[in-house]
């Protein structure tokens, strides 16, 4: 059992860690960060990133709360890697981030987001960045 | 704070009406149930969604948690009514269900699944029928 998330260093991305350690608290579970692996990405950003990954995984282990950073597999959508991890781990939710839409922004859920919610084997906890969500 | 959930009398609607009673538990919050107002809905479903709608409620009575059941507003479209409860009640979150996509299902999600998941204004949990999810 646990709570699978996709990490992306993003307002959405952050959005979705914070609310997927949030549950691992509630359910007293542990959390399996999927980190995606981008082609390209800069020293500096992949700095941050691991910046921002160790930070969070500090606050767990102070929580005492199990958690585990895993890099996504190279050559899969980071969809199906999401739900392949899901399945190996009977995953109790998977939290995934959504960008938040402009006032005059096309109603449309990015194809990941979409595979992700219709081919989960569990429940899928879509989180925004801001406010409450 | 609460967890809202929209109930269809469907195996989706059903899991999501679960789901969200187990999250109320865990987050020992108060479970608000928006049930659809169908136009020309037979005399034996309303009996059917009544029994059902009871029988979770009996089930929360003797948790001791709080529950409310109301009925959506004639004239809004579901996702607005289920939107407009949230921000009503700083809803914690939005249990929805989804239906599960046959093999060769298109890679869509209906129109109201994906607006309550783009304009909500807190997390959204998307549960589907059977199994785990």
């Amino acid at each position: 059992m646990a709570v699978v998330v996709g990490y992306v260093p993003t307002a959405e991305g952050r959005a979705a860690l914070e609310q997927a350690a949030q549950e691992c608290r509630l359910r007293n579970t542990r959390l399996i960060v999927l980190r995606s692996r981008r082609a390209g990405l800069a020293a500096a950003d992949e700095a941050t990133e691991d910046a921002e990954l160790a930070a969070v995984r500090n606050r767990l282990e102070r929580e005492g709360l199990q958690h585990e950073v895993r890099k996504l597999v190279p050559g899969l959508e980071p969809a199906e890697d999401l739900i392949a991890v899901a399945e190996e781990v009977s995953a109790d939710m998977i939290v995934i981030g959504l960008r938040r839409r402009s006032p005059v922004g096309k109603l449309i859920l990015g194809s990941n987001a979409q595979r992700i919610l219709l081919d989960a084997p569990c429940p899928v906890l879509a989180v925004k960045a801001g406010g409450k969500s």
